[in-house]
């Protein structure tokens, strides 16, 4: 049966950068959590969208032709096919990402940061 | 192109309980906010699993053998199928919906409080 999911407490057991973990799923889409610092790969995702929702600090979303700054208590939904580079300036991030569990956090680039067997928290 | 989206600016336009307003959409589902008071309808969706996020106060989720609080910083994902009333304790609860496009708020059940046209934010 349904229980809450305390986002706190989950963040609490994460404790590597850019390793997304996944607190929920529904519709065929998970909801996963991740902390990011620093700066990660562009990358594009074909046929996936993408939402970002930030808990702690502002992520820094590049674009091509701009940077979004992205706050706590706000949300980005990158559209698919759209290029994009996740960062942050130096400090550490807190995001929820809301996407199809087929979507590689990388989408089309092969990597050494591309987690290919999401975990469960 | 992609902009940041504040939750906090999209909540102080929303006067109504009980009417979801779209703030963003992705991948065939909408994701909306609403203010909501007391009790709502008794209800399931056929073929769609439904996600709520709160924002502030505490959404009480009945269900038919218990009742699951869930607080601010929390999310609880209904399964498809499964009946269940939102409501709250007297208070003013500001959630976030995440569902299919074609979720209506009060599933299979015809009720004053339904709204049949979505309106964005």
């Amino acid at each position: 049966m349904p229980s809450a999911i305390n986002l706190s407490e989950k963040y609490s057991q994460i404790n590597q950068h850019w390793t997304p973990k996944i607190i929920g799923e529904l519709n065929g889409q998970y909801v996963k959590l991740a902390k990011i610092k620093d700066e990660f790969v562009w990358h594009s995702h074909q046929n996936e969208d993408e939402l970002f929702q930030v808990f702690k600090g502002t992520l820094l979303m590049d674009f091509r032709d701009k940077t979004v700054a992205v706050r706590e208590g706000e949300i980005l939904i990158v559209p698919k096919g759209v290029e994009h580079r996740p960062r942050t300036n130096g400090e550490e991030v807190f995001i929820l990402l809301f996407e199809p569990k087929e979507t590689l956090h990388t989408g089309d680039v092969e990597h050494e940061k591309t987690v290919k067997q999401l975990q469960w928290l």
